[in-house]
């Protein structure tokens, strides 16, 4: 597969996972594609040997927002990762050691890219809705723009269009802290000790960043953690630290150092803009996609604006948008924590659609 | 010194600039204190060979904010840091060998009380005026609730009254970057390599949270650095890259990982409540005291609703409080930035001060 770079990467696996059944039209197929640490398990349970409900478990099933009842629902993940996609992780055929570093800068378009042979494979010619929060509103976007005419309705939510300078900050830091860690080794790391510490720290100023300050003090306040006063020391004081280490380390037992660089070059390379004089040329074969936006009041990564300047450039090209800015305090979290406002919402749009389609 | 941690600490050295003469009324001091990375050097120039002006020379000097035709101006550093006052990187008279970890962990009431030694040392029997931002504000507040009697006046700029969770979360996070580093030894590093990618990895965290993401629009944008197009690896991309690299680097140099440990400790443990039935309690006796309270609109580390809590808490007390809200692009940074709406604000108000003490 050529890819934006002008490399070529293959062969290619790309890990999905279904639910519900696609109908005798082949028209009720929703592509759920997912945020930086996500992966293909969106729903359901593997086995009871492992009971982790997928990570939209909430928003997919029999009554739920993606009603499997009705829709044929697809998770995609992402090459470039680590779960079980091609990544810099997987054996490099040629070698037949781990990519490494060696592994081809992607990006969102590519990522997007193999999705679609993906969606080929599956026999479906038009997906009814491409759905998906944060990284997964970027690749929302790109589909749109990439196939509009295999796209009937897309949904991004709590994303932007165009990666911002703080987000590429934070991706930069967090990349550095892996650099930083003397286990990571340029990249070459597969045959001995993973670089935990520095993928621990860069999940760790994630983890901030997907909070609100108001959240932290709904979650956390100032409650110390196992101490009744403060230690005088540099071990834990407060619950919000407890919580920072506790998720950072959670993390590099499912994380792989390597794609997290990956994936957060694809992210801040993103911007729909680049190469068209403004966004809404970008949008301009997508005219017949009809759009729900969402964002979030207290999502300081991805604020509203970046929303309403998408939102603005669909208008102008005249497609049809719903727009929403939801009141959260749950910060850029609230796309996957608002589950009620967010069930009646899509669910509604997805029954407007499925009308029209008719 | 006693400490609130119950530990003593002594001998002390605590450096401090003056700019300006003190009357013979020894009424016109003013105490200037600094933010997390801040030193003495305040104002002008040390030399030829030498040049860095001061960190607030842009308002410290004749007819500036801090007019130094009136006012005697003191600028002091905090015990804890590491521009030349008693920290961990000090030698402990008891072992001939710097501190490190052995240094006690020092509070913001702790700082303060040292500076009330040097007050004391100065002759100076009550400030015309106490002055901060940020870390140096917590000191502001902490003077009128310790050393109520010696204070005329106090202008906490862009702070809190209560360090936030999600001040502890980035501090703490800081923290780690420096732990992680091999070089930084459980704090024993001063006879060798010292953790300077740990140190430029919190000092880069830092350096995010201080802008605003409208502001990192406007000094960065996606502009590339050295670049024409993306260089599809790892090297650096963008200007906002290029940028925290090099402030993460030159940190390393003037500032110790011990003493960035410590000083942000004693911000995390800084909460004026603590102790009380709330905030107005823990003011109680300084209602004799003037305040002018600032915070700006895009500081989302200080938000303006602290200092709308703390205005509250001081207003039930009976202060004298004005309030202003200053609509700024600048993030955090705007209290060193805004500089002729903030030399307007605090050269009246002073002015209406020193006309009551007349």
């Amino acid at each position: 597969m050529p890819l934006d770079s002008g490399e070529k990467l293959g062969p290619i696996t790309l890990v999905y996972e279904t639910y519900g059944q696609l109908n005798n039209g082949r028209s009720n197929a929703i592509l759920i594609v997912h945020a930086l640490s996500g992966d293909a398990h969106a729903a359901g349970v593997h086995s009871l040997e492992n009971p982790d409900p997928g990570w939209w478990d909430s928003c997919i099933g029999p009554d739920k927002a993606f009603d499997t009842n009705n829709y044929f629902v697809i998770c995609s993940n992402v090459i470039g990762g680590c779960q079980g996609s091609t990544g810099p992780s997987s054996i490099n055929p040629r070698t037949g050691k781990p990519y490494g570093l060696s592994f081809p800068v992607v990006t969102i378009a590519d990522m997007v890219r193999a999705q679609r042979h993906l969606i080929d494979y599956l026999g479906i010619d038009k997906l009814l809705a491409v759905v998906g929060g944060s990284m997964g509103g970027m690749q929302v976007l790109q589909w749109t723009v990439s196939y509009p005419q295999r796209v009937r309705a897309a949904l991004p939510l709590a994303t932007t269009a165009r990666h911002s300078p703080m987000l590429i900050a934070f991706s930069e830091v967090g990349r550095q802290a892996i650099y930083a860690d003397s286990n990571w080794n340029g990249g070459d790391y597969y045959s001995g000790s993973h670089p935990k510490s520095g993928l621990a720290l860069a999940r760790m100023i994630g983890h901030i960043t997907y909070l609100s300050e108001i959240s932290m003090h709904h979650k956390f306040g100032r409650r110390l953690q196992d101490r009744e006063r403060f230690g005088y020391d540099f071990k834990t004081d407060f619950a919000i630290e407890s919580y920072l280490h506790y998720n950072g380390n959670r993390f590099t037992e499912r994380f792989d150092a390597n794609s997290y660089l990956y994936v957060t070059k694809a992210m801040d390379y993103f911007d729909l803009s680049q190469g068209h004089p403004n966004l809404a040329a970008a949008f301009a074969k997508s005219t017949d996609i009809t759009y729900l936006v969402v964002s979030f009041t207290s999502d300081w990564l991805y604020p509203t604006y970046h929303s309403k300047e998408m939102v603005s450039a669909l208008t102008a090209i005249g497609a049809d948008v719903t727009y929403c800015d939801l009141q959260s305090n749950w910060g850029h979290d609230a796309f996957l924590l608002e589950v009620e406002t967010m069930t009646g919402l899509m669910s509604d749009f997805l029954e407007r659609v499925e009308a029209e389609v008719r």
